[in-house]
């Protein structure tokens, strides 16, 4: 990494807080508003993904994000690169045909949910988040883009909370992360 | 308007699709997703507020943009000013100390909640969301602000549903939007 990409991500740590005991006892929440709130630190997010996508991938067709805090980088790093940005969302919050796919959480279940025709089979997709934990919401992510026979190209996050071992649930596909704790 | 502009404004509005009965019998619900994956059309949508602000207000401040669809458009309109990007979140969601207002939804309440440090006392925020309907979540983000001593320079929204006089329940604070129905 050359020394102005370092500068940008010390930037970026520096504008990630952390709070104890959030939203549950026992839990480091990092929180990443700090980020959004300084010009400056979010150019550089976006500046780092834009250089990792390019320096790995020669083609992108989409970024697809992940509700909610994935919209918030999503359609940066799609308008940077000049392609369109798909939602993925929470089941119920899409009109007209969904695929939707369920994943495990702490406690009970979840489902991620897409529009039918959100993406076309072949299409080259980037999925872009806040953090990866345990991945559950990564890899329901990856299973629709599967399903709708896309190609997962990798996974993108701010974060990385390394000892809950998210990037094994993720696995065959690749997670880069600015950020890892 | 000028020919630019109101070509911008009408590719915007050919990738806004209806759905009737979503979410449930008797709502025909607007879909924005059409313009997130359009690069174009959402670098229009963009280019549409910017200049809007730049007629209207000499200094912004903030953007601060509503939990999850204004999260889509509030940051790309935040990085385009050079100012920063403040999350207006579902309460819960948000660490550290927190302030939140109240509104009515058809059924119940809910509460919109902003972290205590979001904004600082005579700071000049513009409010985003993708969608105004009967205002409430925009009532209660001008209400936060107003509590946190920030002034509202005004609110912004993609689409507008006219007959749901969402805008009365806004004032005294202006809502633009780019399409109305």
């Amino acid at each position: 990494m050359d020394a102005g990409s370092e500068s940008k991500l010390q930037l970026v740590h520096r504008h990630i807080r952390a709070f104890p005991d959030f939203p549950k006892k026992g839990i480091l929440f990092r929180d990443i508003c700090p980020i959004l709130k300084d010009p400056a630190a979010l150019t550089a997010v976006i500046d780092l993904f834009e250089e990792h996508v390019k320096k790995n991938h020669k083609r992108v067709d989409l970024i697809a994000g992940l509700d909610a805090r994935g919209f918030l980088f999503g359609p940066l790093l799609a308008q940077r690169m000049g392609v369109g940005f798909v939602l993925i969302r929470k089941k119920g919050k899409l009109p007209g045909a969904t695929v939707s796919v369920a994943y495990d959480l702490e406690y009970g279940k979840a489902e991620a949910e897409i529009q039918a025709d959100a993406v076309s089979p072949g299409q080259k997709v980037l999925l872009i988040d806040d953090l990866l934990a345990t991945g559950g919401t990564l890899y329901a992510a990856c299973e629709l883009m599967r399903q709708q026979q896309a190609e997962v190209l990798g996974c993108m996050v701010v974060i990385e909370l390394k000892e809950l071992n998210g990037i094994d649930r993720v696995k065959p596909h690749s997670v880069f992360s600015l950020v890892q704790y």
